[in-house]
């Protein structure tokens, strides 16, 4: 199983009032972090895959985090991203965060590869996981 | 069990080049509605509690959350807010985002109170919910 | 010459820990502002522009802000916006940013009514101001 | 005269429906970017100086930016940040923000060295720059 390791050096203006990370930021950064899995998996940014493949993205439908330690600015972290599981039309994504050997947060995702509804481009529908973007991520 | 609404309109800015809400807004608004809540129960702001009961916020150390429809800029959203279950030194928040009659997405937290640590003030340590905070929320 | 007043709370989030509103933030609200100005003027929102007349936005060549007093969340802040200024492809949009009596920060923008390059539809090009725009906002 | 780069990539949810940067996002890395400068520097965290010479921050007073082309996800931006000028109380930070060859935008900020009011924790004040951080910043 593939894992790619994201980092992000926390800022400032990432931390609130109580000096610790707003909690909302820590998403920021997966949503960079499974974009980030894909690029280094060799996957084409989806403007392309929009035109070849009608995907769109990869939209997450279910998060479940875990917050165990406090980070604050000047703190380097590590996104260890890897996808555990593949189901018909969702896969799971799975984030370790890490400041070196301490934990501070564990996110599990089930996204979705996302294409337009033909009947309503604003609207968007899952599709199976195209098997040439799933034998890149593997 | 108390229910506080707290409206949002989502903005251009809010949406991403898949022309839906960029998912780590939701959880901006839903700190926003977090905090809404206590302000609407009668809680005087951290800055204050600080002072006064040395707490300083209620982090999230647990977040579950579903998105069911998406949303795009222009929609007004609902977060419908309450505190369904009080433990020991945490409380779950809940948040059902409606637009009009569609449930958005809906999203689970286990937040605690939080104080400074006296051996290190940048930590933080969770502490038994104060009844009189309680009581204004419940 | 039309103002529109745009209201925002501050909240905990949008504060940095200096316990003010960290500055990037104001410009969200500005933006969200501008967008509020041709809304309560009667324009149209992009997308339906977009296939009308081809105008895919508004976004700013050119900012200059002046940050007078601090915020802090629990503030309310009011956005007074106008468009003080017509040219031949762009236009002035100004922001006095109140807390009641108190001037916090004030903003001019040069902002482009942008239309898709036919050449290549990922970058942008200046177009004068629809008269069916303008004149809803002057 | 120092120059520090600071790098950027450009994330998906970094760009608006315009499938552009979203402006305000510049203004998040222009702060992460000043922040760097004096990391980079040698000027120790704000906490720091907090305690050793009473400095939280350098916020910013005033800021004019033009932004020359537009930018959208995958790109990697350098930013180039100098000091240009030293005042009394404040200094102007300068940014040139290029992706390779181009220009993307550029930033002339005026900063001041801010530390807590004495009457009013809350507020902050202008302080002359102190010689041990300006030294490090020529």
């Amino acid at each position: 199983m593939k894992e790619i390791v994201y980092n992000y050096r926390v800022e400032f203006g990432d931390c609130d009032p109580a000096r610790i990370v707003w909690f909302p930021n820590f998403f920021r950064w997966i949503d960079a972090a499974s974009r980030h899995f894909f690029v280094e998996c060799g996957v084409p940014r989806w403007e392309e895959t929009e035109k070849t493949l009608g995907i769109i993205g990869t939209p997450v439908v279910d998060t479940h985090a875990k917050f165990v330690k406090t980070a604050t600015y000047g703190d380097t972290l590590q996104f260890h991203v890897s996808i555990p599981e593949w189901r018909g039309k969702s896969f799971v994504q799975r984030y370790r965060v890490m400041r070196g050997e301490d934990l501070i947060m564990e996110c599990d995702e089930v996204r979705i590869f996302a294409a337009r509804r033909e009947d309503n481009p604003e609207q968007i529908r899952a599709v199976v996981a195209p098997d040439s973007i799933r034998k890149l991520c593997e």
